[in-house]
């Protein structure tokens, strides 16, 4: 931590803030120059935290040197981590493909979108059964009725499934019936639910918060590794920018900049994204080029009765198409689907 | 509601439409032009939105005419609404001051800020006891314990109390001894949260989602609204914005445009809205001049010992200085402290 | 300047970049930690940066410890300047008006804008000769014959003028006509435009990018007068963000933040900063509370008529009506209009 | 166009709207709803612009419907554009790839550049000698003696090149000595300079502004063709937004949303998108996997030394590793190095 003082600091109110870096055990250093006087302190930022420099009325500006999460950092862990979804593996050599409407809405639209998705070479089967919506005034999913759909659509065409979660309430309800927990992008700071989620059995797919910054991303992921459950895979799913063409901005470079830093798999998922159809398969095929460890796509059997996020579905020929490239282009990548 | 319809669109593919249309009991319009075909649907859009007709891929894109907002609306209910938080009252011609620090820490420090607030003029304490914090390895209050603290702080001064609910099973502990329950902007969106707070007979502040679009806030308190819970204040706290420079960027222009649509008294919070102590002040000043009906401010009795948010929390001078000035601007807004 | 070392980097390497530090007269530390090492620079860091040291592969990151801009910091030159317009004065204790059409579009409408602002209490007539336009297709400004309304208007009236260049080559049209150069929000990095003004002798008035960090701003600014010319203003006009219910955000923390950091005047435009008239007046208001030297606002004789910028332009009516208010607000601010 | 007019609107003030649009030869609409009314324009959207009713009071709010860009969309001209620079050409099969260092700092350095970037692959050669700085104090360029190196290594390693230009005053000293010319993000609304553009005749590389909408960029590209020069290429190049990890967001998905809108090539510059050197291989492979018509990438021959944006600079051992993976993703998207 690199601590710079304001000027008109003495050299004693300087001595009193080393001192209480060395009480901790961490490295103090003093480095005066002509404008300004700067402290450093070598050691645990999360130790250096507990003194709360950045409050002292003294100080102008702090710099932390060590990134401030450490199970998910590759530097604690350097290899690759694969999560297992039932019997389909995400991370290493495969690209995962995670598909399905945006909401369960019957026992035929989740049997024909399954079909879909399994012909077409998806690995996962996704579909909402708790829906965060923004207004009250619309449909807000079928609840444990939608999750007993998944789980009878899933045993059907044996296809492992991932749906969301919106309340720790919910939780154990959730990973009876289904694969994989999602947490989607308004409660990426929900800490309670992520650290309940810590604490369950099956592996949790962890969307960015629409204006979260990537280490607030993989804090949020150490909240659920910290508290036992290591199976965590990462979403980038876009980001609120001025852009108002697109319902989000997806940020694909935050692929490679995760990679390089966390050893989690990275997921993008280009229908929220973007939130138009006509841009997912290139965003998917993207996604592939960039590095990412799979993609989730919304696809609908047909999209113009979708309940919730139609504009963004792709028609089943259209993830067909998509799937056709996306063979090109995982391979390119050195990846199987 | 108005429809354009993609370039190609046939008669009959427009008259499906109009049919869906008329047969919801709305109006539908058709105006053939040149080079797009525009479909028009009068009636709730609330209603229309049943239909899902962005979904359609012949539909090119969809403009709301009416807001999707009701109960909260000033069309609904135009006159100003005055919410009660214990003896204190928010909205009309008094100007309210919530303030405190960040976190309960001590009763000792809470009892000092209490001292502090009340001499200084301010109407209601603010402090949390449940914190949600970016890293799990950050101080995340004290619980049950910390709303004790603030209960007892508050029958000692005879002055009421707001704080953070994060989680629905908290909602009765919060309730029972807070005289108002604060949302914060991590959980703007999580409805079930909101949906439950409906359901309670505590005013509750609703604080703005950081990357949320105001229509959002204003949906967000009408889920509140909707389960039966008529005391909601909203609250302006900083929205993310490119700027590095400080925390958030204070959004002001939010609190005309709030009191222009909403009949819900509307606060500032420059702490949050700034990070930074020493431009609190004259945004709190000028939250008065643009409007507001109050502010939230944080003041520690010693920041620099604050255990969470201290570089944004006033020093107990601060507060006073920001008091002295805030009469003039209240006063010239026409409102009293 | 703070520089971190990557992982792995020898005492050898850091020893030549520490070599280089001195080598430039400034001071090199050197602070190596269990997990980084990390270098200190203490000089000016101008110099420091022609060693470009965030280029070399063995850096992780740099973090400067002072500000890069001189003329313009307060640390440089503590007192406020005042700024004189023809003969009317920007900063100190008066609290300036700019006002007027946002184009030049006859001289009856301006004569008749300037008699609205004369009267109303205006200091400074605004308008616009060359205007810059997202679309080829839109008005583009009266040019040349727009100056020579402004200027036979100015004598009319006895109100100095300040009014928009967008290139070099029309600087000395417009500085022999206007008592004042403005330049608009796209131009904030046309540095050739900016160094241009510095060799000029009339007072301008730099409006903030519309995606500028204010460190930008501040070194735009320094642009101007390290070429010669003190006479600069700095004007806050909105931000890009992810909103999209108003025409941009209004930054107004921006105005304590520049006032603690340099000694310029800073003025505040509520018509572009929020594009709605409705909500110009209490931006103005909040604009004084917040410590701002001025405002610049947009009033029209028919706004319905005007050929740009007119939704957000106000009528004669609630231009008189943002004054009452202002000299209420302004002198609880401690100004005189 | 549709305009929703506020509530209390009378049939008098309505017809006398439609009235207006009527007398401009478009097609008026009359739709009167329950709680507004509501009125459509048909034909050409410029044409209505010109009748400014977002100005008038009694209208609520406006919503296009047709782009307001003309000759640069693809619904004027259907066929994908090729543009030549020199005997390379850009759009259609080839995968374009223009690289060379940022900054032109000697006849060695860039004759050494431009060796790097023939032998691996690179189709145009980049290379600025006049540079937009944020800070007065930087290396602003070598000026025409830069232009002068970048001619005779183009004529040395036969390869064409592009630099920018960012003064209306400079194009002739610039088109004369170099076969493309860049306009820079700080100069996508520099109206006069993309005017003087069109009346030029070698071909214009548009960088997107960093804050820029896709119809803005589309309207800038207007400028340049509307004046007469039709060889534009665009140019992604990152925007603004809350991320500070990175220095701009990579707006990825603009490529197919342009793709489907201009018959323009577009071109993705993944080094200045990142700021980062790490990241910029996996988002140029990621740009031709979304479609993208080439890449414009930094390459140094010794980046710790480069006198700009060093940090992202390719060192050349990274500039043919990108190339390697570039030729399978360019061949994935049927396309040829």
């Amino acid at each position: 931590m690199i601590i710079v003082l304001k000027p008109g600091t003495t050299k004693e109110q300087a001595d009193e803030i080393l001192g209480k870096i060395a009480d901790l055990g961490c490295k103090p250093l003093y480095m005066p120059g002509e404008e300004r006087v700067v402290l450093g302190a070598l050691g645990d930022e999360r130790v250096l935290g507990s003194l709360h420099l950045e409050n002292d009325p003294r100080v102008e500006s702090i710099t932390e040197i060590l990134s401030p999460y450490k199970l998910v950092s590759r530097e604690f862990h350097p290899h690759d981590t694969v999560v297992n979804i039932g019997k389909r593996s995400v991370g290493g050599e495969t690209f995962a493909v995670m598909a399905g409407p945006c909401s369960v809405e019957s026992h035929e639209q989740m049997s024909e979108a399954a079909r879909v998705v399994k012909q077409g070479g998806g690995t996962v089967l996704r579909g909402g059964a708790f829906k965060p919506r923004t207004s009250p005034y619309a449909f807000q999913g079928l609840g444990v009725e939608g999750l007993e759909i998944l789980q009878s659509v899933s045993a059907e065409y044996d296809i492992p499934t991932i749906t969301e979660v919106v309340e720790v309430a919910d939780i154990e309800a959730v990973q009876d019936r289904a694969d994989a927990l999602q947490v989607g992008t308004r409660n990426m700071q929900n800490y309670r639910l992520l650290a309940a989620l810590g604490r369950c059995s099956k592996p949790v797919l962890l969307k960015r918060g629409m204006a979260a910054e990537l280490k607030e991303l993989l804090l949020a992921a150490e909240y659920i590794v910290s508290e036992g459950n290591p199976h965590v895979m990462l979403c980038e799913r876009g980001i609120k920018t001025f852009g108002s063409e697109m319902r989000n901005t997806l940020d694909l470079a935050a692929v490679p900049y995760l990679k390089q830093r966390t050893h989690l798999p990275v997921i993008v998922d280009p229908s929220h994204g973007t939130g138009v159809r006509e841009l997912v398969a290139p965003m998917a095929w993207a996604a592939a080029a960039a590095g990412a460890d799979g993609i989730m796509v919304e696809v609908h059997p047909n999209p113009a009765s979708a309940l919730s996020d139609g504009k963004q579905s792709l028609f089943p020929e259209q993830f067909n198409e998509l799937m056709v490239g996306l063979r090109r282009f995982a391979e390119a990548a050195g990846r199987r689907l």
